[in-house]
Order: structure tokens, then sequence, then C-alpha cells
């Protein structure tokens, strides 16, 4: 078994030797440049452990692990290009950098990398391995669309909410997580598990992020706190705030929401005051709670020794009370 | 051994049933609309006349021949964006009819739905299928983007512009037919001659192209003769020309080049006079008989008896005297 930092330094080892292409440069400089600004490689990482936990050989889990992060930043660049988003962690993105169509055309190429990628797996794995793939492709680019259709809506349900953070961000981890627990010789069912496993974790961890988005320490949480009250983001908070809002609260909440010139501070405490008069933080928490715990019912059930599971159980477990 | 009517008939019958998704409609509905803007289906009907050609059973090819088909509307659909184009056979591009993220999304998902359907193949021959689909893709992209590049470029040489339409254009058709002599159990020498049949065959297709823009006849050609003199296209004709024209015959070229304000008529004659000056008809295709040359080269050195090989060389034939 490796220890966490031992699989980050796989990851950063082969991405620093990785080659994507050569010319034209306009096509590959961009490839580079979008996968030289870093990340926590979280998802490449969750690879190599599922692999190893299954007592798989991690160093051939290398090239697909990096699979996922190529095509985890392919999406990003085109989200990038939709969302009209002009830093990506803290730098231009491809489009502003150079421009939409550069970022279109290399966002393609580095599918097909993916694509390459993926199959460096032994022949005996290589359907399942490209169905996961393929499944969870598809998945994601269905859950960006339904995030930007909910930007036009006026209402969003719950259900659907869950159904958009399920397929844009949950599914990924979900196939990652099953795709390395296949290269580690898992068996159909254990690999079933630990898929559900990581789709209800990134359920779970996407609605941490709605949370900490209001409720987070400044000090540790990356992003700007309030940025999605400020952007109006239909995120879980206001959707259940919408639902259950009545009288002068919904009219209050309707004023913030539509209101167009403001202080962005007042802006952030009256929504939160809001939230916290309907008890949306509890609420939210509870969700999360039930998605996390649904996560480790799966877990439980994958027919492994407790010893083999520990390494990605206490993974799981600090992702969900991240404050940063 | 089928007819390519016959052929024809597999893939129209395969693409009216064939399903692409469902929800969110926003993403399925336009891949559904661009494929059914119909197209020659020249791809598909390649690789299953190659599977054809070695014996193979063409029911296993249908579904990688709809991957070829789906592939090729994807470049087309996120191409159609960067060039901005308002109409793709006649009717509105997809960035037209929907917007730009639309086009972006729903091909990127065409993308991965191509990979679904080119996985449709016995698993013995999985891996090499798949490693020729994946360099033919990423070749496809590099072309597209030295295309752009060309649009910025003073001087593009004959043999940049060669490499442009052999990656742009040309090696679709060679990996088509590589794809589908392997399923139709070819040895990798046979779908190596057949590899370089299509890529040469292509880059003459293309050569003709440029030559029937100016030369061709307007009846029977589709689109507008002159076209690529209108938007000052870096085609074979007009690099070559470049090349060769001297003194005032260059000025004169140079100053329809710059030109703003001028009668399209006028135009197209004009630089018609100068392509016929400088006999640059003649040299195109003096090229385009070079590689139509070498690709029958590699066609005569495929191991097969000549009656097996028949219908393929009438249909390159046929490509390389069409008017329409």
């Amino acid at each position: 078994m490796h220890t966490i930092p031992q699989l980050q330094q796989l990851i950063t080892d082969a991405l620093a030797v990785k080659k994507y292409g050569e010319t034209p440069v306009e096509l590959y400089e961009p490839i580079e440049y979008i996968m030289s600004l870093g990340g926590k490689r979280l998802r490449p990482c969750l690879l190599l452990m599922a692999c190893d936990m299954f007592g798989g050989d991690v160093a051939q889990a290398v090239q697909p692990a990096l699979a996922i992060e190529v095509f985890h930043n392919f999406t990003l660049m085109h989200d990038d290009i939709m969302d009209k988003a002009p830093l990506r962690r803290g730098k231009q993105t491809v489009h502003e950098k150079w421009n939409a169509n550069i970022a279109i055309l290399a966002g393609d190429v580095m599918m097909v990398e993916a694509n390459k990628l993926i199959m460096q797996v032994d022949n005996s794995i290589l359907r399942p391995v490209l169905d996961v793939f393929n499944e969870t492709a598809a998945g994601v680019c269905e859950g960006q669309q339904i995030d930007m259709n909910f930007e036009t809506l006026d209402t969003v349900h719950v259900d659907e909410y869950i159904n958009m953070i399920r397929l844009k961000t949950a599914v990924l981890l979900g196939g990652t997580l099953k795709i390395g627990s296949i290269i580690g010789g898992a068996g159909i069912s254990d690999a079933s598990l630990l898929y559900n496993f990581g789709v209800q974790l990134g359920i779970a961890f996407q609605l941490q992020d709605d949370i900490l988005d209001v409720y987070g320490d400044p000090e540790k949480f990356g992003k700007q706190v309030g940025g999605d009250i400020l952007s109006n983001k239909k995120t879980y908070l206001l959707i259940k705030a919408l639902e259950s809002a009545r009288g002068e609260t919904l009219d209050q909440l309707q004023y913030w929401l539509s209101a167009i010139n403001y202080d962005p501070n007042e802006k952030v405490a009256a929504v939160k005051a809001i939230y916290n008069q309907l008890s949306i933080r509890e609420q939210a928490e509870a969700e999360m709670n039930k998605y996390a715990e649904m996560a480790m019912g799966n877990f439980e059930q994958i027919n492994l020794p407790d010893e083999r599971k520990s390494i990605l159980k206490e993974f799981a477990d600090a992702l969900l009370v991240r404050e940063y």
C-alpha cells in the first residue's frame, strides 16, 4: 500500500514528463498551459488509491490516472468558454490568453489525448475501462448542459439540482474510482460499490461547497465568500430558500435576487440572514450528511479488509471537513 | 460482395434508427439535427467497402462506420463555430440555430458517441481500431489548427498546404479505410497500403476541389464558382500563383488580394486570367494526378484478386472525375 503523498508524487512525476504533441504549437501550447496551472490532482490520485486498495500495481494505473486529469482539464477549458470565465486558478483562461477558437480545438484534442491515455491498460480490461470512461464523459457533458439550462429557468427543484451536480461533478469521481478498481483487479460487485461511493461522495462534496460559499471561513476558503449569492447562482441553499420562504421573507429574497444596484456586502449579509432565518444551513448539512452516509454505506460493503480501505476512507473523511 | 447502393442503404437504415440520447434535449436535438442534414455519407460507405473487400461481414462494420460519420459531423459542428459559418448543407449551422455554447457541448458529446460506436468491434481488434481512430482524430484537429493559422500568414508554401489538407481531410479517409480493412480481416501490410491509398486519394480529392472552385461547371459544381477567389482562400492555386507570378502579374494578383471594393465577377475573372497566364490549372492537375497515381500504386499492391478490389477502385475513379 502507498501513502497519499507517494501517490501524489507518482502523478506529479508523470505529469512533469508528459508531452502532448509538438506541432502546430498553437494547438499544444494551450494544453501545456492549462495542465501546468496545477490543482490538487484529486481525481488521478483517487484512481491510484482505488487501484492500490485492491492490490493492483499502481505504476500500471498512472497513465489512465493522467487520462482523467486531462479529461477534467478539457472540460474546464470548454466550460470556461461557455461561462466566459476570465480566470482559472488565478491565471488567464485559455480563451482569454489565446482565443475561443484555440480553446475549442485544444479542448477537442485533449479529449482525444484522454482517450489515448485511458487505453493504456491490459487488453483483458480495455473494454470495461473504456465503457466506464465513455459513460462518465457523456454524463459530464449532460451535467454541464443542465447547469447552463438552469441559468434561464425561474424555478429549479432540489431533485433537479442534485441530478445536475451528480452528472456535472459526481459521476467523474465515481467513474475514476471504478476505473482504478478495475485496474486493481476488483470484481464487478466491488467496482460498482466503489462507483456508488464516489458518486455519493461527489454529491456531498458539492453540497459542502455550496455551504462553504456562505458559511466558510474567509481565511481558509479559497474563493470569495458569498460569491454564489452575488451571482444569484442556483445552489442547494438558494433553491431550498426559494422553496421554503413565505410572505415578507420571500419578498425580501426576491428583492435581492432582482436588485441591480446594491452594496455587495449588504446583499451577502441580507441573503445570509434569510438563510439563517429559514435554517437553510442545517437543511443543507443534513442533505450533505445523507449523501456522505450513503457513500460510506457503500464503502463498508466493499469486500476488503479494513486496513486496505483505511487510506481512501481517511481521504474521504478529510474531503468532507475541509474549510479551505 | 455488395454494391455501393447496397452499402449506402445499410448506412441509411442504421442512421434512421440511431438514437443519440434523450435528456437534456438541448444537448441531443442539435446532434439529431446535424446528422439529419444529409450529405453523401462517403466515409461510412468507404469503411464498409474496405471491410467487404477483405471478405468481412459488413453488418459487423455498420456501427464503426457510423462512428466515422458522427466524428466527421462533430468536426463540422466545431469548425462551423470557428469559421463563423452561417450555413451547412444549405441549412442553418448549429451555433446559428441554437448558440455557440450548445454547439461546443453537443460537439463534445458527439465525440464521446463516436468513441462508443467505434468500440463496437470484436475484442481481438479493439485496440488496433482505437489506435487508428485516435491518431486520425488528433490529425484532423491538427489540420484544422494549421488551416486557421494560414488565415493570418502572408506566405504559405505548397508543402505546408499539402500537409494541411493531408491532416484536415485526407487522414480521415485513410483511417476510415484502414479501420474497415481491419474489421474485414486484412493483415497489417494490406491495411497500411489501404491507409496510404486513402490519404493520397484524399489529397487528390481536395486538390480537385480547389481546381473545381475556379474551373468547375457552375451548373454541376454545388458551390459558388470562384468562392475561394472571392475569400482570398489560400488554395493550391493561389499559393502556386503567388509563388510563380513576377512583375506586373504579381502586382495585379496582389492588387486583387488587397482590393476592398470590387465587382465580384470582375475579381473572379481577373484572378482566373492570371491563373491561366501562369498555367496554374495544369500545375494543379499535375499535382492532383501525382497523388492519384500514388494512391493507385498503393492500391495495386494490396494482396487481393482484382475482382475483390473492383468496387473500391471504381468508386475512387468516380470520385476524381466529379464535376459537381
